[in-house]
């Protein structure tokens, strides 16, 4: 994180001789002044060397770009670089580090995860807006309120789904929403509202994904014996807890931890690794490729 | 954590064969239902084994006692189990689960360890009492006294430290505090405050003692261009970053960290070794030996 | 691990109050001189507590004696604890340091393993024997040779696998192993033989299981996109890849890792679990109950 | 690591606009095709910004090209990339992926160390020459001379020192060695031999630096009543242990640990560190800046 103004501009295209020095290339010749670059090639294959000539791999990156270095704004940014970029077949956009993003967390009645992202987002660490909270459950009404955050409870139960998603739909519509959060919301989200912001949702799940899927993870993971226990964040899907992994950290337990013991470990491992995933995803980190993500530290 | 009330015998004694008889003889002379039990040998030498006849070792130990197993309260299990206790030369407390602890949290303006404390207090994770906040800044008053916790502003100047740190222990008598915890207040306490709680003052350093003591150890840590930093909750003794270390973590940064990055990193572990060193202090499950402890997690 | 010679009392007996004391008391009554102690009550419920009068839970415990204190042998320590341990329903052994256990290693054409449990035998730091080890490639013969142990080459192919397994059972019982270690043998035992020996035969498999059983596991944590791949030690039995887990850990990757990377990372994860899980066997730190294990690190 | 033959350029410069472009744009011009590519800017100032206009930060690079996309071969790609390179005032060097380093091993009695690094090497995991192996002891001649290599004892005493390193160097030299690797060899070199092979010689330290420089560390560690304990693999200066660190790590220890233990515990951390620093090295992924170290891992 920089103190300077900076565009980032992240992008994908078929992999080929060249990119780079394209790419840079167009920066430079405007006086560009490159904070951070990272760069991947993936290869066709597996097995990590493209090695047939037919073999067509991708090729991603991220570069940060002062602001004050270039002569014109974002919008003649994209304008100049469009040419270029259909030229390469780039998938790609540039993000201003002076917009903040807005993100809007979802959550149930487990505190851990929301105080642990308005800390965040009060000492500014967490450089964002966060335009409302959205609780299926009353109980966190007060302490979101005290920070000066619009909390929204929308009930969900058995037979009003549709009905609740579309009224999250509505909110995170009407608040201008960049990115959703299920901060421990513990709901599954109608296929409606997954497919609607593809990339846009984060989850953080109580387990190692694959391991442990779907309710109760905890309890699952005492009943396997397991000798370390995990958390991970990853774009939802339609399809439960199976979305692109961002972020994944473990801890150790031994046979003297019960569930409960497992639950309280494991709330510092969500937190964490959610806020991690939920940083990377902000600063534009994280490329999705498939089923998999690209993530740029 | 068990949901039934239970009593922790905590003590040390020197090594000699069948104190664990005699102990848990007197336990189960009396019908008690043990939960856990833990103890550790301290070899006389450091090389792991008491090999000669003439070294005396120490004996740790930790046992949790069904409440409602033992036919009478502590009062009377102090006064039956002292002559076996004064036998075998053993320093050693007692505590009832049901009775919470009170701990006093002191900060500064940095907030990150008092939301993760508040929180985990919120969810009773922390089963405990917070009597008051004190704080040498007025910034983070909102927010405690939200949590319906008095706050404490006593400022720390240049020129009035005596006074300012006897007030924090007039405070702290006032509240009948039991522990204090030092939650990122990067003041260093008076040698008199330090000398009147031995043993019951926790302090977070933001390093991986005994590297970087003192001011700035992120600056000092980037200076040296260590793979990793870390973090430290010990027992504030008079000398400044010295006293026995009851938990530490790490996390991995590299080159492209730059301080800052650094200070946001080290944030998470700061948070996590604080409120793991506080667990197992309040558990009683730290016994301090010489400038050590033994941890029984 | 202590110089002086000492055994081992590692046992499991349904949970009652008194069991330490009448334990501890037995062995203070021939002036036991104890070195260490692990205990550990498994609740018969899943959430930690035996809360209800009904429920019964198990309790296990492993202490280590001076053998110089006793004033009797191992043949005459088991006669004199039976009537207790029969009175205490307890399943029990106890072993003595002097006698090295007997390990067969299993191998295939991989080395890592090898050389890493080679080279903490050479140092003693595994200090058991090898009598042989047995392989179904001929490949790593001149290595186990120079150190002066034994080789035998069982090919296994997809016709002969009864037989070789016939063989390797009979090997095994000719050089009166202790302890089976499939040191990444890559085969499938047989039925017949994984029931022969339970709780001990040790294997490593080359993932954070229950994540990715089976074959190619780097491959399916490839496809997958997690964020750390691991490594686990796991007693077989006839079920692939379920058997009761002893040790695991994970190391950290990132998009930028191919298959033959995380292969790279994962041989030190594996050779250092499988060390860890095999010491744990060694010295009966493990106890096994049901499909868990119970460690006493 | 890729299969096909490559090339590594490695480099560093004083920061300004269009490093990259410049660069990349030689590597295009020529169709060389990229395979892998990290930078990193380092500020000129240590809080993470180069904000003011003086301030001059320095560029770091490491790329991956495929030989066989350029038409020409190392000589002449020196040859041509010069006078960009002198433009930039840059320090660079190109090697080629089938050029094998030609690493010298210096041990003393402990094995674990080399046991790892042959295994690797055997398995080509390590795809490295070792011309011959170094001791001051001659206890581990028959295990390096079982694997082909040559063995010198060279026996370093107080009296002889001078010569002894001479003698090292002299060996070195004859075998045409690029780096050499000090696998716990326990003798701190003369400050001449430091001085002939900056960041050439690569040291294992066992602990977790700066913490515990100098003999003893684990001794150090457990008098300190540290949590975690460490091995740092850095290169080897004239002053004891205050080399560029390269890599590092910790393992968690508890009370129960004695040195003995420690030492065990800390021999895995160790191998792993030293392994991960010399490869590292060997795939010029470390750049040296002052006393510090890019690692594009």
């Amino acid at each position: 994180m920089h103190r300077t103004r900076f565009y980032t501009l992240s992008a994908s295209c078929p992999d080929r001789v060249g990119i780079v020095a394209r790419v840079s290339g167009f920066i430079a010749g405007h006086g560009g002044w490159i904070l951070e670059t990272a760069l991947h090639a993936e290869p066709a294959r597996a097995d990590g060397a493209a090695e047939g000539g037919e073999a067509v791999g991708r090729y991603f990156m991220r570069i940060e770009i002062r602001a004050d270095s270039l002569p014109f704004h974002l919008a003649e940014f994209r304008e100049r670089f469009r040419p270029l970029a259909d030229e390469l077949e780039m998938e790609w956009k540039i993000t201003d580090s002076a917009v903040k993003k807005r993100v809007v967390l979802l959550v149930s009645k487990q505190e851990h995860c929301l105080y642990d992202l308005l800390a965040r987002w009060q000492s500014k660490e967490l450089d964002i807006e966060i335009p409302c909270v959205i609780s299926n459950h009353d109980a966190l009404r007060g302490f979101v309120e005290w920070h000066g955050i619009p909390f929204h409870h929308v009930p969900v139960g058995a037979d009003n789904k549709a009905a609740a998603y579309a009224e999250v739909q509505r909110i995170f519509e009407e608040v201008r929403g960049d990115t959703m959060v299920l901060a421990r919301y513990m709901q599954v989200l109608s296929p409606a509202l997954c497919a609607a912001y593809p990339g846009r949702i984060l989850n953080i799940h109580h387990s190692f994904l694959p391991s442990f899927v779907g309710a109760k993870p905890y309890h699952q993971a005492w009943a396997k014996g397991v000798k370390l226990i995990g958390a991970t964040c990853h774009y939802v899907t339609a399809e439960l807890d199976q979305g692109p992994i961002i972020e994944q950290d473990v801890i150790r337990i031994d046979h003297s931890d019960a569930v409960e013991d497992m639950v309280r470990y494991g709330k510092d491992i969500e937190k964490t690794v959610l806020a991690r995933g939920l940083r990377y995803h902000l600063e534009d980190r994280v490329l999705v490729h498939g089923n998999k993500t690209i993530v740029f530290r």
